[in-house]
């Protein structure tokens, strides 16, 4: 990563554009906007692609849409769309109306799809062959086409028949191959993996990471080859759904990075620190319900953090391994009860062997085998309820539809917190009836 | 996801290797191995290269070295090497003995790289051009190619001197749309990309995701070209990059999933529980240190889960978000005490905004003001500590030159609960002794 100093002309122009967007969103807004006017247009719409989509707007702001129309056509169509989408709806109004006919109509389709499908993530510059013609003549097709295209790294060529439908697919490498005179029908693969344009972007990584895809083709409803989808594309998707889970596990709504400014941060921080504070009242309305206990036996007081620390990770591991099972597919909507019973079988072993130790040890250190008894027996029991609520939990936010991660951990302590408090005060006030008759 | 139903050889057959492999990881392992007998060598190579390499020991054992050697040549070099890596040193050997020696000899390079390189995810099959050929001489050399080698997607071939030395990358895009009389040295592009062998796997998923690279070269010490990386490897490997980094933070050692058999889960596990146990007594010892002050005012007790669990899920925002952007490579390190300034902004804001809310709930629930006073200043000064922790923590694991992930739930938690419940109870007893004197 370079350091963040202010970065002249002629070195913003030398930079990649992945290095040069990392300048861009280093400097303050204003001294951004004011290099982005200096560059080469190219220059500047290929570092706008590669700008983290949450800092657009601010970036954008104050750009006039004929400087954004004259931008957009040096972008691949998929990150023009993206620029478009994280502009208020007027500037994207006037910026497509600045644009030729044929582009703005190009990127409208685009905007069609929702950003977090295989539409929204996909390009619409590919090339479409059709079945009757030969090797040669695609060779003078691509060699035309080289003339009005960008280097996007070609991979594969999409056949398709007289209504856009996709009929097969050409590796670069087989027209290579092969001798020119060949037809293409005779070359080409037919059956050809591909996903619904409205398919979730969290599936699409999916289907990449599980069968190595270097490029799928996007169909509409229809079947019509509408798009393609890279390789980097699904890589990207895979990072930004990994960060989304992490974040959205611990409460934290958006994307958020160690340099986002603060003021964007409280407001996706406070408000799930405000729930978390309502489901720790609820933990501290249980530990109120047996303040009598706890007068008149001070010690089951400092077993309090122990019965909610050790619930509270027990589950966390749970949690996070279920999370990220869905996250990933491996874990299929069939199997929530083999995960239920091996997790049951872990937190029973987990909880003989912490219940034993925190047993002995508030026997030795209090001195009481009672406190002994009752704190073992509680983490025992806590155990059992952080692995079951860390399988339930996501289960059941994804019966409700909701992302399984969400404020997942909050949840989660919750549970434990107030199942520990109710299993560890409640057996210590029966231990305390017991012995004063 | 396919439903774990046994699977007849026709069916397997069929199957798409990686979905194979999902039906293999799914059967006992003696029935796995029965299907693995039966099928085609081919069928069941292919497969094989698509499992957890966790489960391969398991699948893997009990079948003999003339078997494997018979699977090995199947693979890519790369999937070859990492099942050779996943047998006992003594199955390793012999197999490695039961190969033609050139495959045996390009084997053993790949696995003089350790796994988690670019040298141990990168294949050693590519195809090297000289820069004197003429792109009709490249096509040729790839039509004979296509016999001999599997149908590898290829985007680019690399050119090298006569050291080996990497020199130039052409596209083969490019090689299509040349006239055939074009030297290579004329079309090629000489500002190559490329990772040392010695590269961190997260370094290298880091560069594929900043540059979206479809393949990367690969040299070794003396520059000489010997791998390539391809973009779905760096696909899986940020997957399980993510993965790891979230089941390290909440302590996990290994990657593990829903299904992973529970008595391997449990060494996973329980080791981190006992460090989990030792801190959470840590956090019982400062209560006990204010047991007098608990028994002269319960109220106390009933006031810790609040304390705890407020501090515990501000520092598991932070702690999320820095230990993100240091796997993505967002926070670089000179930027370390940006982050801090933030975070303790954050700390003060949230620790207001909570503080305020706990101490009225405190003073209305309980009638007392003192309480409510010590409560909301207890969690001030805990937001802040959460906050520092969370930024301090993971950088110092860095710093240590261990994953910034490292249990690092485990040890903020501790910071937040031992501070918190020494600030507050601290403050309680100064309270005390005010009111009595």
């Amino acid at each position: 990563m370079p350091e963040t100093i202010p970065v002249t002309l002629e070195e913003a122009i030398r930079l990649h554009p992945a290095d040069l967007a990392d300048r861009l969103q280093r400097l303050e807004p204003p001294q951004a906007r004011a290099l982005l006017k200096r560059l080469p247009k190219n220059c500047a719409a290929s570092a706008l692609a590669e700008v983290e989509l949450d800092r657009l707007p601010e970036l954008l702001s104050g750009f006039d849409p004929a400087r954004l129309a004259d931008w957009l056509p040096c972008l691949p169509p998929a990150d023009a769309a993206d620029l478009l989408q994280h502009l208020s709806a007027a500037a994207r109004r006037n910026t497509l109306a600045a644009l030729p006919p044929e582009q703005a109509g190009n990127l409208r389709a685009l905007l069609a799809y929702p950003e977090d499908t295989a539409g929204g993530a996909m390009s619409n510059r590919f090339i479409a062959l059709r079945e009757d013609m030969t090797v040669e003549q695609v060779h003078g097709l691509l060699r035309e086409r080289a003339l009005e295209q960008r280097a996007d790294d070609i991979t594969y060529l999409y056949v398709t028949d007289a209504a856009q439908r996709l009929v097969g697919i050409v590796s670069l490498r087989d027209l290579v191959f092969r001798r020119p005179e060949r037809r293409i029908e005779e070359i080409m693969a037919r059956d050809v993996k591909s996903v619904r344009a409205d398919t979730d972007q969290e599936e699409l990584a999916r289907q990449f990471e599980h069968y190595h895809y270097l490029g799928l083709p996007v169909l509409d409803a229809e079947r019509r080859l509408v798009g393609v989808v890279k390789a980097s594309d699904a890589l990207e998707i895979a990072r930004k759904e990994a960060t989304e889970d992490m974040q959205l596990m611990v409460g934290l709504s958006g994307e958020e990075h160690a340099l986002t400014p603060w003021r964007k941060s409280v407001g996706r921080r406070l408000p799930w620190l405000y729930i978390n504070l309502a489901t720790a009242f609820a933990a501290a309305a249980v530990v109120n319900l047996f303040e009598g206990a706890i007068a008149r036996w001070t010690a089951l007081a400092v077993f309090l953090p122990i019965i909610a620390g050790q619930g509270g990770n027990a589950g966390m591991q749970t949690l996070t391994v279920i999370i990220r099972d869905l996250a990933l597919g491996e874990l299929s909507p069939g199997e929530g009860r083999k995960a239920l019973l091996k997790e049951t079988m872990l937190g029973l072993i987990n909880g003989l062997a912490i219940g034993l130790v925190v047993g002995v040890i508030g026997y030795l250190w209090k001195g009481s085998a009672a406190l002994g008894l009752v704190a073992g027996a509680a983490m025992l029991l806590n155990q059992l309820a952080a692995a079951l609520s860390g399988v339930v939990i996501p289960l059941g936010l994804r019966l409700l539809r909701v992302d399984p991660a969400l404020a997942s951990s909050i949840f989660l302590t919750t549970v434990t917190d107030v199942a520990g408090f109710f299993f560890f005060l409640g057996l210590a006030t029966l231990a305390l009836r017991l012995a004063t008759p």
